[in-house]
């Protein structure tokens, strides 16, 4: 309890984009973040005065963190689950706790679980040999995907593997791997939802993610053209997930539109997600306020969408970098040309390829918005109208 | 420069709610706004990460603020306007500058450059005696409004004034006074524009301001039945205004609407003002971003409006205080009862009639929304469902 405000103290540990626009949500509901930080330097930490610097990974640190926080929740799934259990034990509310968390930060054990819960999921094994590897691709087709049970984000621990001798090497490497069939592909899409630990849900409408090279650049809600009844679906296994793992805070249920018109799911991550920064303008409440009311107890906002079309499109560092002369102008340009699209910068470098902001743009017309969030974005990252 | 970013430091002198809901808005802009606050407990100070305490009334203690600051700008009218201009004399990028902050820092000086540049006012003179009162108010009829030229704010500093012997004492106190008449009013309206430096102007629809005991309580944008030939005089006298004067940010136009359907200014703020925190939500670009925007020369952002009605109701501490176990209560009842109405709370103690939040509600029928903002308005001030 902040003796100031009269309201609970939430903490959580990571200060990537993440927290930073967690903190941002949480200023109107009378909170500061309380953040766990890699480094003073990190996005969430330069903008926020309730910063513990210290390492995720020491469950000193973790405890040291946890006193003076009413609830404590999870800017990434790289907090060891060990760690998040001991807190627990030793009574510090933590959500989503471990029960759920283990889901997230374990596909072996998602796949598991997903597959007991009926939850039509890619056909999957845990492989630990090459022979398993290449019975698993005889039986499904080639190529398969192998990936690493832990610690992937962003297409790495991902791999494309078209003959089981080319995995010899990651199976020898000692890494938890799983190998999945290669879906035939429609699309990707997201069910992002919030439960609060009562069990009150809300979900958003289900989105289209699109992917380049594993990374998510691209964001439209709704999902143009989605059939009603496989939206309705989408979104009651989403729920259904939460409430079966006992998810409090957001879930997003990354999802395979295959092209007979299934839905399997590809993912889950239990915390804000990348694929509902739309949210922000584009929904009533955002997945950041969401998140908050959800780990405090308090009842979920509407989900209403506020636009017709929403479009969210990443900042991805260009190849050639930024100088900081760089980015300041195209902030200017980028108002110039489009005054009514939101610009998110995370307070990060512009390394090539690193998820450094993200724009929205709202709208009637789904090729009008579209095309205007894909140029703002393209000028940001790259300094090109394209 | 942050050299972290790459972005220009906007510093910002003051650390109350304006300063708080402008650092929320700093945050996607890639920036952490630099606050001069004057306690670390300020309910800007508490959300923020680079801060300073010192006390703006002192100029070595703005010097020492300025430095590292690529622009320097205000959540209050109080920074003496002689250290304003000495900061400017010395280099420092200050928006806005003295020149024009000393029309909203002094209403003699306000009302006497409005009326030179044909303006609309209320009959009004600088007084000094009882004998020069009598003769304004026998000239222009009892009662008058005395004001205090500096200070004022929220209904402090104003006097209705029956007979000029009730203004002996006020008089023989050696404030600065103005007189005006009282107006016939039918309303209170507010036109809220922001200007960049290079000139380009912006401008909200204009608003309905609601006050009580001299406090704003409810703004209703747009203004319902507003003569949209007077709400086009309203926005260009506005825009007028933040050229003549000079202004860099956002400048609000107080207005009163006569019953006789004139339009006369009442006050000038520049800065973020409580008129516009409807935009948080109901804009597509927000007071705070807009305000930002132009004091770091970036091109202004579209204001369209985001829904047909837009009400917002401030939340006044209520006659018993609230303890802190009353407010979580009260914000979890509010949010079951209400889903879509925003809450924003300034991290202050809930003193007797203080502005400590407001809340913001949407949708398309007046009385609506209008009863659901203010019911959880009433709720979160009183606890009480009106």
């Amino acid at each position: 309890m902040d003796a100031r405000t009269g309201l609970p103290v939430v903490g959580m540990v990571g200060a990537g984009q993440l927290a930073r626009m967690t903190h941002q949500a949480a200023i109107p509901l009378g909170q500061s973040l309380r953040i766990l930080a890699d480094s003073a330097e990190d996005g969430a930490a330069v903008v926020a005065s309730d910063v513990l610097v210290g390492d995720y990974r020491s469950l000193e640190d973790l405890r040291a963190f946890a006193v003076g926080c009413d609830v404590v929740t999870w800017d990434h799934e790289h907090v060891p689950n060990e760690h998040i259990a001991a807190l627990e034990a030793e009574g510090v509310v933590v959500r989503p706790g471990p029960a759920a968390l283990r889901f997230a930060q374990d596909k072996a054990q998602m796949r598991r679980r997903l597959t007991e819960l009926g939850v039509p999921c890619p056909r999957w094994a845990p492989i630990a040999t090459v022979e398993a590897l290449a019975s698993f691709g005889d039986e499904v087709g080639w190529p398969v995907i192998v990936k690493a049970a832990r610690g992937g984000y962003d297409g790495k621990g991902v791999w494309v593997i078209a003959a089981a001798e080319d995995a010899t090497e990651l199976l020898e490497s000692g890494t938890g791997l799983i190998v999945e069939e290669k879906v035939a592909l429609a699309r990707e899409l997201a069910a992002d939802v919030a439960r609060s630990p009562w069990g009150q849900g809300a979900v958003w409408p289900v989105v289209e993610t699109v992917q380049q090279d594993g990374i998510c650049v691209e964001v439209i809600a709704p999902a143009p053209e989605l059939d009603d009844e496989l939206a309705e679906q989408a979104q009651e296994l989403a729920l259904r997930i939460a409430d079966e793992l006992g998810v409090v805070g957001v879930l997003a249920v990354e999802l395979f539109e295959t092209t007979d018109g299934r839905l399997l799911v590809n993912e889950l991550a239990m915390r804000p997600h990348n694929s509902a920064h739309w949210t922000i303008e584009g929904s009533r409440t955002s997945q950041f306020e969401q998140h908050l009311r959800a780990v405090l107890d308090y009842p979920l906002g509407s989900t209403e969408q506020t636009a017709p079309v929403v479009v969210m499109a990443n900042l991805l560092g260009g190849p050639d970098g930024v100088t900081p002369k760089g980015i300041d102008e195209r902030v200017h340009h980028c108002f110039a040309h489009w005054p009514d699209v939101k610009v998110h910068l995370y307070g990060k470098g512009f390394r090539p390829g690193r998820k450094v902001g993200h724009v929205t743009a709202l709208g009637h017309d789904l090729s009008e918005v579209r095309a205007r969030a894909r140029a703002a974005a393209d000028y940001l990252s790259n300094g090109d109208q394209s």
